[in-house]
């Protein structure tokens, strides 16, 4: 890499990119972790300051917090923008968007003093900022299981959800026949189905519960139903977390003759070329 | 095929039959896929028109539309006839009979104006069309492993089902003898069945509790209960599963000269004697 | 048996015995069927008698076939005592207490004409009859693989189950002490328990909650907690069911000089004697 | 042991030591499950003593027990001070505390006597000292595997934690959003999250429930989520439970004429090449 850059300047850029951008150095670590630590705090900030309350008690230490944030992330984004070799490739790519409106608010907030609710929508995109904690690798093994495992089940959960959208609907509905003229609680498809979910899911509010007996009946086969299905995405998740498990470095042996690799355990003779294999 | 349809007639009848029954051609496809569009609208209007306040501000609007959707139902209807080659196979088929009730409750509101609330019963016939949807195939890989590994765990589910359905009757009924006398809610038998459901299942509406402590710890019990026997169906159906994910076709070439199996799939030499293995 | 029976009296004996206590012959499953569907009519009926609308209407209906069954469960009752051989093991058996419980009641209620209350208690053994539908032995293949993966379970659930209990009284006790001041729902350690029962097993009727800010924060912990803990029993009845399946015959090669069984299906040689095995 | 104890006091000091602190000799083993039953009665005590009418009943009986397991704890700490070898180290051990504080608080209230709220908090520890039971070993076969299945999905379940953290933290914000103007039960972002959490672990208490239609269309799609979700921790436990279970100790004898390994543990002579095994 030093080869690439013939002056002093691309030095610091690479120097300040290995720092910001990766984790493998020391001061990469620490920096990570520090802005770990700062973006946990700007969440909690933004947290308490939703709670009425606190925000009467501390509103000025939540102002000058604020502004130590904005200014920090705003030092943050520069060094990335600087740094990086294609600024505009980092400015609108997902974490790009992400660092930019995390600073963003605080600054409209100068201009459009008032109207202050929006923008505590858009601070909360900062919250999205909290899943670089990833990054940090320290579990990325154990994550990367877990994803691959997602990711080979995510046909058959596409088929399974699917499969429950549709018989949702069709609950829905027919609780809305069953229901709908004497309770007000079903009084359209849509909120019947929002109770097929939260039925369905076993949730379970209670905000909107059958009346009728013939409503209760038809509910007791959902929540049965429901304990048939809550099985399946389990299933097919524990099934590829298994084989998922089972992935282990199959035998590293490679034939003296061929070269090829892939034998198993208890092979004499290279199956490629038939050759004999060294001894385990 | 081509040989059995003699005169033009049949020509355009089985085109017409591949792009309306079959999904295999570019044409077909695309039928498929614009009747999964108007299905799943004509399914969103059914919603929105039990939506009071919506019904009342677009009830031109969806006039229009339950119109247009029924014409287009009624053309689709009438080719399926016109197109098999047993019509009335197909009408009194599941499928055939959803076609025709999905486009006669509009038809039938010329005839009976003001009855209109049960021809919604009867509309709402047309959710069942929405599962047309699994006929696109693309998924189906994915949902007949699902499909088989419950097919493979039914017998077992339904004794599964039985046993909780007896654990639920016997629950619901100490409950109402505990819970009876001294609270409304467990005024029946029946009732406290349906509370019974609703805990074991782990629901919880919450819209019958139990109010004496006697009737608490009881269902302090049903849910500990409910806790290990939800782990039942899981289990089954995890089962299945893994065992529906093995089974691939294992690899069932011998060796000429040593005889033994077990052979990898992409195996030239045998990997016991070493011997050259049979073009698979 | 017949030499056991030298006079034609105990060959009826056998007979209705054969009928009554086995399912084996054609005679004796229509006799179970029709049991279980009188059992089943007769549940029925205790159910529907506790709604108090039906109940005013069909009075006089259920009087009539609450002796009808009573008079046919006692034919049964007193036939089953003659046709066994020692009628005192039957009569003080699990199943003979349950079918005099069946019968006692409605005789009882000549005596004590007004306190039908309590009698509705022992009544409602006659539930516990129901559970004679397992003896059909139709589904009891499948059966008997989930009572075997349970019974096989049964120390880990154990051990599950007291952790839960201790965890319970735990959790029950802290809440006690965070909320107990200030909310009524918590004024006792057994209700904080009961609340944290309901919560650990994602039940959540919602009778009991928390209002303080530590108290929701803490039942979030626990909720988070009950989502991990909900895995363990699913994982031990899984593993088991698993390996209940995987139960196959295994190799049943034996070896011809020394008669043993249970070699491997890749081996050569006897492990047992050292002699050559059969080809497979 | 005898050895090392030259004069009579060390003999008694072992002697004791060996009943309170191990559970291999019968007396030992007595003295355990009698801890127990003490235990657990005091656990009930301090429970009953927190329902208003039973303690207004028995106040007195409760005095008496209270201070009859105080003097009993008194002299078993008393004890098991003088038996170890490194009393402080035990005082100041994680039980040695616990066991303190089981006896402090009917000590405390002899010198605070109006003051009893608090004393009831720090009575409250006495429940930890239940977890004695898990001494008794005797399940403890079977709480390792679980234990060690719980550990080695450690780092799994800690990713999937820390995701679920962050999830909730962003839905919770978007109801805030989305629900925070029109319902006051979403008055705050971390009551949002609360609300989260009950709704993603399908507790659903229903003190909180989104009224708006857009927010009844979020939490529906939480559900859902949280229906997919819910089975990656049972999948990962699964997972290790099924490979814990596997975990024989697997048979490490080679065969001295040909090498090869994978001997059953019953094997006297090599599968592969039929030579005598080594005696194991």
């Amino acid at each position: 890499m030093a080869q690439k850059a013939p002056f002093k300047r691309n030095r610091l850029k690479e120097q300040i990119h290995e720092i910001i951008f990766e984790a493998d150095t020391t001061l990469g670590k620490i920096f990570d972790v520090a802005l770990l630590i700062i973006i946990s705090a700007s969440v909690l900030v933004v947290m308490l300051e939703s709670v009425s309350y606190i925000q009467r008690d501390y509103e000025d230490l939540f102002f000058v917090l604020e502004w130590i944030f904005t200014i920090f992330f705003t030092i943050e984004y520069l060094l990335r923008l600087y740094c990086v070799y294609k600024p505009m490739k980092y400015a609108t790519s997902f974490y790009g968007v992400v660092d930019l409106l995390a600073i963003l608010p605080t600054y409209l907030s100068l201009l459009l003093p008032g109207n202050t609710h929006y923008l505590i929508v858009i601070r909360a995109f900062r919250l999205i900022r909290i899943f670089r904690i990833f990054k940090l690798g320290h579990f990325m093994k154990e994550g990367n299981i877990i994803i691959k495992a997602l990711k080979a089940s995510r046909a058959k959960i596409t088929v399974f959800l699917t499969f429950v959208m549709l018989l949702v609907i069709i609950i829905g509905s027919v609780m809305y026949l069953v229901e709908g003229g004497s309770n007000e609680a079903f009084s359209s498809i849509p909120r019947s189905i929002y109770w097929a979910i939260v039925t369905l899911t076993t949730v379970g509010y209670g905000d909107i519960t059958p009346q009728t007996e013939l409503g209760q009946l038809l509910s007791a086969v959902v929540m049965i139903l429901g304990y048939a299905i809550i099985a399946v995405p389990t299933g097919i998740v524990s099934a590829e977390m298994i084989s998922a498990d089972d992935d282990h470095p199959s035998n590293t042996q490679a034939c003296r003759f061929c070269g090829r690799e892939g034998h198993a355990d208890d092979a004499v003779y290279c199956k490629y070329c038939g050759n004999i294999l060294n001894e385990p």
